[in-house]
């Protein structure tokens, strides 16, 4: 047994240098869109390929399967404890994803990751796919090699399978269609609802000017409300600005950024919210896991529910906004006086169908995730060709959302994650949805009054229960079964199209 | 032939790890110092050690040592171009440096190091040498027996010198108590000459309350001066703000910080004029050479006398502050509209011996230095132990600058160095000013015009000498020998002394 032990401590000891230099890398990535000089460039690419060179050296040493073939083949394994081989488990499989991939294809799918993205941001500002179109095909061909390599290692049933398990692992094809079919029925539902609705909202409010002074005074507010520290001792977060909001971070140094715009203020307040979310969830990773396997969180999709909870469940629902009006008005010198309540709640809350994915509201949102989803589904069983992609992209925003694109930039090109052949991403912020649905309906068994906390600006109830029962699980569980422990019954769409219905029916009277 | 380059380009493939390696440290140092939220401290010690780790072992791999073994001993290594075998020989020497000490003794090192700051720390504090002396002991206990292990591997002929090569590669003790000797005398001389003057500085024009946000334009306008360029796309530095002011960087992205006094102006513009000098030199570093050994700054010495050169030789020369009285008064709207630039250039040059070696003037800050070097030499040899040092430290203030130590935090206390075991590192300073010396001279029989020019705000050519002459040869010779073949002389003093003359006899008309 103390070979055993002692094998694990080595596991463990290579797992947290992976996690170190990752945690590095995350800071380099952070000064490089925040505070590196123009010309950095070049140095910090070179820092940040090292760094990735040695995270894949020090996973794919040898010795790291030699250390998991004995543990896992002592007799004395099955004995150790439940987190023991939990962490077991998880450096087996990134063990096992880092290893398959033969070094000459993932050097290739990093070079043709940067010429498709290149060429995507080009033929953006044209508007012209036949720009992107020839390096998007050879980017998608290396993709599927290297799906069918990790299919192989994994044991999945398809290619896109085995995509969908690195951003939500035991995620399937065949279980997301299932979700998916019954979310854009639902959602379809509400907004036809809303379709009928005679309340109209004022939209006007949500672009009155706010000079970026004032927003960064709002912000400060809305980080104190949620309880992101970015002053003094106990800080271990900070707000900067850039193009694209996001958060980076590890544990005791999680940082958010977000972006003004004086005529959309509720552009940064939201994002801030957002970014704070997952900031959250990383500082309430539990302190005892620090650098093992189990204390990262748990999927992109996991993060994303989190980030979703603050943001929408929270910051728009109808109390916080309730209580949220007021402090705005003191922060901006009343700019908003001549708003009442409701107006706001419904101009913060307006569902209109759009074009574009990161504009969209709540309700829709979920329609631009089906349409990516089922499209990188075609293309990836060959279904679907590349050239075919802009017109199949077209007749389904005219079919689910009922908008006419007019052009491919804000059509098939939006987005920037096929160009670095990032597919089988995009379903994990609409899963978080529904993760985000099942954890409101039991935090509202858990905790009935939280909307009267949230409308006194008392926050630390939520963030208690998010803690509890979902932070303080690292990364325990696989997605499906982490809604299990925490809500005790299976994922289902139904909680988060119940909260849909209901928040908008309310809003919209309808 | 061909295997030989082979084993060369394996090496240099090598070197450039390490160097982008540090590159990175150095900006997570950085972020350390200016923008880490304050729990982010033990994450960021992680990284920092595991990223010294992943330097000393790619350092040390024994593959360096056969690579390095094959060249030297190859029959076409004589023919090696010089750059070529310069880049072969650094390699060599921190192969050598950094594979002769045992691991168990780099780690002692570095925790009794932490130790011994803390110790510093609060001694200091608590003005009481008894906290300190006790880890200081066992600190200079650890340094001396590295210090012996280097004297072997580098043959050098004492321990002291040994450490000394460190920081001024192929500096002995004796050819630097040689230098100092003659320093001290002049820089005596230069002081009773000074003391003879009636001419008396108005230091109430430095103390003048200038807010940050003004001093901030003041640094603009100064960073601009020298071309440190911080906006746009050319940007290849930043200015932000710390305790102690300092740079960090490589080639095309160098940093440096200052700190902004309301009561003591000048110290931001001079911080910067100092920092902007390391960081000239950094990013005028030769382009080709990036990556490689000899694409280092030569020393800490030379790197200091850049420094020097542009806070001192040119920042506080007659000529630039001549320029830049009228610029202040437009800058701050005529905060110094009474002063006349005689009395500026007095109260800037202002000469007093001091107890503080950092706020000391440029004529009496050489024998500051002196003390330190002394008293390190004798601790080296055992002539002195560490309970004798104290006295011994305010015996020399008293001898040397004719001050009286009235406790030991503004004496022996005063700096961090010995704390983290750093002996031989001090001698740098003073020997940058020599440096220094030598350099001006040399410069002022290229660009005879060199005052005229900064007297106009022009400070190209100074910049264009210091690039083409220092800057553009990297690391490749050693300080000694880069100062003869800049000024075809060897290293003398003289030239200093005479610069100290000449300025302070015309500033104090003496």
């Amino acid at each position: 047994m103390a070979s055993l032990q002692d094998s694990y401590q080595k596991l463990i000891a290579t797992a947290k240098q992976v996690t170190v230099i990752q945690s590095a890398s995350g800071i380099l990535l952070w000064d490089l869109e925040t505070k590196m000089p123009a010309r950095g460039l070049e140095q910090r690419s070179e820092q940040l390929a090292l760094l990735d060179v040695l995270t894949h050296k020090t996973i794919t040493d040898p010795k790291v399967g030699r250390l998991l073939d004995g543990i896992e083949g002592d007799h004395g394994f099955a004995d150790m404890d439940a987190l023991q081989r939990r962490n077991v488990h998880l450096m087996r499989k990134s063990y096992e994803e880092e290893s398959g991939l033969p070094q000459k294809l993932v050097e290739e799918l990093a070079k043709q990751a940067a010429i498709t993205t290149d060429a995507w941001k080009r033929g953006k500002m044209a508007k012209d796919f036949s720009i992107y179109q020839p390096e998007l095909e050879k980017m998608l061909a290396l993709r599927k090699e290297s799906a069918a390599i990790l299919r192989d290692i994994k044991g999945a049933r398809t290619e896109y399978d085995a995509l969908l398990d690195i951003y939500e692992p035991g995620m399937t094809v065949d279980r997301i269609s299932e979700l998916f079919a019954t979310m854009r029925d639902g959602l379809r539902d509400v907004m036809d609802k809303i379709g009928s609705s005679d309340r109209r909202p004022d939209l006007g409010i949500m672009s009155r000017h706010v000079p970026t002074a004032v927003q960064r005074r709002i912000s400060e507010a809305a980080m104190d409300l949620i309880d992101y520290q970015v002053r003094g001792r106990t800080a271990y977060g900070r707000l900067d600005e850039t193009e694209h909001p996001f958060t980076i971070g590890y544990y005791d140094d999680v940082r958010i950024t977000t972006h003004y715009y004086e005529n959309r203020f509720t552009s940064s307040l939201f994002s801030i919210l957002h970014e704070g979310g997952h900031a959250l969830y990383e500082e309430a990773l539990p302190r005892e896991w620090k650098y093992q396997p189990i204390g990262g969180p748990c999927s992109y999709g996991v993060h994303e529910s989190q980030s979703r909870f603050m943001e929408n469940m929270i910051g728009r629902s109808p109390e916080f906004l309730a209580y949220m009006l007021p402090r705005l008005n003191e922060i901006t010198n009343g700019m908003f006086k001549d708003v009442n309540k409701d107006d706001f709640i419904l101009a913060v809350n307006a569902v209109e169908p759009s074009k574009i994915r990161v504009e969209a509201d709540e309700v829709t949102y979920g329609l631009h995730i089906i349409i990516r989803f089922e499209l990188e589904r075609d293309i990836m069983s060959e279904r679907l060709s590349v050239d075919e992609l802009p017109q199949a992209w077209n007749d389904k925003y005219r079919e689910y959302l009922g908008v006419e694109i007019e052009n491919d930039a804000e059509g098939v090109m939006q987005d920037t994650h096929w160009s670095s052949g990032s597919l089988g991403y995009f379903p994990s912020y609409a899963l978080g949805n529904l993760y985000g649905g099942m954890f409101l309906q039991k935090m509202e068994a858990d905790v009935p009054q939280w909307r009267e906390y949230v409308g006194n600006g008392n926050m630390a109830p939520v963030r208690a229960w998010l803690a509890e029962n979902i932070h303080s699980r690292g990364s325990l569980y696989d997605p499906e079964e982490l809604v299990r422990v925490v809500t005790g019954k299976a994922l289902q769409v139904e909680p988060f199209l119940n909260y849909l219905d209901t928040k908008f029916s309310e809003i919209y009277d309808c």
